[in-house]
């Protein structure tokens, strides 16, 4: 199963794939979407949405993993990145990539085993998980590796639990 | 001038487009794109992004006017109208469309000529200017035809400026 993973924002997107099979781990390629802050918002966005798009299609991902957005203090940074998730969603929708979202929380949870972990411990766990030999630049090309991973644990177990079901039901 | 106002939403996206020409409007066309709430997130904000791309393309104006986005208390419903909002404004962009963005104390201004105009006032205001015989329902076309107004009142005395500017230069 190959899962895309994305931490959303305008300024920078980070990006991650990552392959899933027998319960290991494999990076297929990560990167970021970077705009300048000087460019025109609305051209931000369409850049964003290109480049999302483009290596979505050359991956074509089994699905897209998507952190939850929760506002804080910057309302107009909020609504900024908003804008900007909405395109990406888009991508993704158009290329009919399943689209899954998951919170901080359970990001954390699932590459570190604790809820608390600290962003650290979740990057150096995400190296480790993907046989990294350092963690992915920028930090947000490393939280969407770890919500791929996140996503691949959802779906490992929810795959398990169908398995156990069809056993039980035989 | 051919302008273009739109009410960003995910339930409702009201849409107008109006002809601005010596100081006189002219309604071109109005409606709404509406998505169901059962309908699935990203789908609704794909079928957003073609209905207004589709409706953009055939109108083709010289300029999109859109509401800026002030979040209030309901902080879900807040981050979905900005990704429905982005994708708007990424409709706009593909297309070359500029976009322009008041709020809604500018637009009440415009119309009625009042910041703290109520929205029944504006509305109403809005069908005069227009010479409609009744306010467009929903209200959010009204108010998108009121967001084209707001626009055309910003453009025409910037017009007026450039061409008072250009007589004093003589």
């Amino acid at each position: 199963m190959v899962i895309f993973g994305i931490d959303p924002g305008y300024a920078i997107v980070g990006w991650g794939a990552i392959g899933f099979k027998s319960n290991t781990y494999k990076a297929l390629g990560f990167g970021a979407v970077e705009t300048q802050a000087g460019m025109d918002f609305n051209y931000r966005l369409e850049y964003i949405y290109d480049e999302i798009f483009n290596v979505l299609n050359r991956c074509r991902p089994d699905a897209l993993a998507i952190e939850k957005l929760y506002f804080q203090n910057n309302q107009k940074t909020a609504i900024m990145v908003a804008e900007a998730r909405g395109v990406i969603l888009l991508a993704a929708q158009k290329l009919k990539i399943p689209i899954y979202e998951y919170t901080p929380l359970q990001v954390k949870t699932a590459v570190t085993g604790y809820g608390k972990a600290k962003k650290p411990q979740v990057m150096e766990m995400t190296r480790k998980l993907l046989h990294l030999s350092e963690v992915p630049k920028p930090d947000d090309t490393a939280d969407a590796l770890a919500i791929a991973i996140c996503h691949a644990q959802a779906a490992g177990s929810a795959l398990r639990r169908t398995m156990f079901e069809r056993r039980i039901g035989e």
